[in-house]
């Protein structure tokens, strides 16, 4: 083999996770020689101060507060990106790969935001860009999505990417209410102090938006990710769920109908007998669901240092294990995808709805359900102190359908209210 | 790129599995072009009658008898044995890899008892033999231990890795008896006429031998897998695991402790929140636990044609795509492991025994345990037309230390015909 048996590897931040993989890679040197041919050693990590103590530090020398001590060394062909943010850590990937130098990122909204930019500077200089972490950190979705599935034209993308949320809401289960649960994860290390990318869904729309591009050949922009968080999740629609034998999870969903793609991340109920709808805690799940394969599930830890450091190094391993022969190096994009009009997409659906309770009110609700084109699966009704609440469950029916149905539902005197309308998970592949 | 864009694959066996591979080939032509720069063609299959009516048939002179026109042709590099059985097909595979062609084997007894030599003549001659359809078809298992968690020291792989006795088992619960469980699958086509090698829990042996083998780095051999299948497996049994808040599977299960494997396939009682409790029919899952990932759980269909051509297809381009770049070729042992003596596996266990209603009775069992270094977490006893059943689950202790009591029970005299032992999965990595 022309390249050498040792190889520089720079890293772009030395927090927890730039820690771990400079750990994972000496620990592991054997292992990795062994499956490769090469030795990777880091020799320099870019921090904003090299002379800060450290719990686990580098031998001297290797950490710089240089950018262009990394980008300027034609030595060093392999960079790690562990540094988060979009700005200026953009800037950096893309002079990287500009200047012919491979790169792992763990970065999910730098994937999402500036994917596009990055792989075609990628793709120009030939070099690769990998970021297995930047999607549920060690559960290895996107080299599945991409090596293991290549030919099985993966239609459907169903995941619990969020662990934070994950936990919340099952606790919500076990009966805290929205509050305490949130406060409890955060004592707990799961949630951070300022929550708000976790439980509004944007972390889960990054993830969603590169899981989509990957599985569906087709960028996927995280604009154009339909976005609805648990912040507001009321605990009565966890305690509807289960009276009906569901849970309620923020569920991303990706599917392809004709060519064109859906992506959107909500609550949901979702049926106990679903396979991610035993994913406690801050567990992350994924069920891809193809042509050849039915539907194949992958669990594990969504987050954490040193999971997301073993990916890192997972990648920096593939991109020396493939060097030069072109497979997988590329943008996973190969073709233009439209975006399916967000009413178009089919679904059975839950809709909670008060009423006042006097005679009339479920013949007339149903009645709008009806002239929407919505049939009713179950239904159930209970007294409340102002009225009547009506919990029910639709037959599969278009997101428009039941849409137009809320609407022409609370134009009606007897609604109380805004109805609230979440997604039912309940088909499997099988 | 030296290589040329055509490359000549030749199949031995054109049944389901290779039909299917040779039109996921046609299919998926432009993906695989697109990852590998390469296009992969079948020009020749070994069946035994060329003119036999086939559904999907390959073009003329495709199709032969005679594996000569396919050890014989060095345009051919690279063969996919979807053919099944010991001999002669080992002996095809053993002439292939000497001649210098990549194999991929879809053959788990083949590569269970003939890996060693195997993988030795593939690396003399520095080509690859790849094996994931081998274990549980579809689910991408073996690449993601051999790459993925390349750094992650896994130490323990849980499984449920045979359909056909999930399936039985997940009938049994729902209230069928063994027979009637077995003749549904065998109905449903679950199960083969013959389905000795299922219920034995030989097939399961033979895919936690190559788990074992590729997750521990080291030759576990068929013979070193203790199996117990579930024919006469007793419908009370899964009733006291209903009752006990669980659920009985039959658990592949690999484990490393200080260097020393233990590899077993034994029904097991799983608690209903365990990930492994939740797969359903013939369905597989496989759990991987580890240093830097705590568990990682993939779960699919474990069979079927296209699911196992489809992993056939993912390793035929895994080869072309590493060509030439030493990663992961090798043989997946770098180290010889000794076995653990059985006795010294720890575990929770159940235990059901058959006694004499008299005063006493529970007192001489609870002392023979408590001998014997067993402590007992729950136990119900229940009265029988002949005596009284006492169902009891242990703490954590050694299988050796279990087996001792359950010997010393027998010689008591209040204990009538054999008590059963099964194992409890109940812990997590988490």
């Amino acid at each position: 083999m022309a390249a050498p048996v040792d190889i520089p590897v720079a890293l772009l931040g030395y927090g927890t996770v730039g820690a771990s993989v400079d750990r994972l890679l000496r620990e592991s040197a054997d292992d990795i020689e062994r499956a490769t041919g090469h030795r990777l050693r880091v020799v320099r990590a870019l921090v904003r101060d090299p002379a800060r103590e450290r719990a686990y530090g580098p031998p001297d020398g290797v950490l710089t507060s240089s950018f262009a001590e990394i980008s300027g060394d034609a030595s060093i062909g392999l960079v790690a990106e562990v540094m988060g943010g979009i700005e200026p850590t953009g800037g950096y990937v893309l002079e990287l790969l500009r200047a012919g130098k491979s790169v792992v990122s763990a970065n999910k909204q730098l994937i999402a935001r500036r994917g596009a930019d990055l792989f075609a500077a990628a793709s120009e200089r030939g070099v690769q860009l990998r970021f297995e972490a930047s999607v549920c950190a060690a559960i290895p979705v996107v080299k599945v999505l991409r090596e293991a599935l290549i030919v099985t034209n993966v239609h459907r993308v169903l995941g619990i990417v969020n662990g934070t949320t994950n936990f919340v809401l099952t606790r919500m289960e076990q009966g805290a209410d929205y509050t305490e649960a949130l406060a409890e994860a955060q004592r707990l290390g799961y949630a951070e102090a300022d929550p708000t990318e976790d439980v509004s869904g944007l972390d889960a729309a990054a993830k969603m938006a590169i899981l989509a591009t990957v599985a569906f050949g087709g960028r996927v922009a995280l604009d154009d990710v339909l976005v609805e968080g648990i912040d507001g999740l009321r605990t009565e629609y966890v305690r509807a769920a289960a009276d009906l034998g569901m849970v309620v999870r923020l569920i991303g969903a990706a599917t392809l109908v004709d060519g064109r793609y859906d992506v959107r991340v909500q609550p949901a109920f979702v049926h106990r007998n679903h396979p991610l709808a035993g994913v406690e805690g801050a567990f992350n799940a994924v069920m891809l669901q193809g042509d050849a394969i039915r539907e194949i599930t992958l669990e594990g830890p969504g987050a954490g240092g040193i999971e997301t450091a073993s990916a890192v190094v997972a990648d920096l391993v593939s991109i020396v294990g493939t060097e030069g022969t072109g497979f997988l190096q590329d943008d996973p994009v190969r073709r233009t995808l439209e975006r399916l009009p967000p009413g178009e997409i089919r679904s059975e659906f839950y809709v909670h709805l008060e009423v006042e309770d006097r005679s009339g009110v479920l013949a007339h609700v149903a009645e709008q359900l009806a002239l929407a084109g919505v049939s009713i699966a179950r239904l159930t009704q209970r007294e409340t102190e102002s009225g009547a609440v009506l919990d029910l469950v639709t037959h599969e029916c278009a997101a428009g359908a039941i849409g137009a149905a809320v609407e022409a539902l609370e134009r009606l005197g007897e609604v109380q209210g805004r109805p609230a309308v979440l997604r039912v998970i309940s088909e499997r592949g099988v």
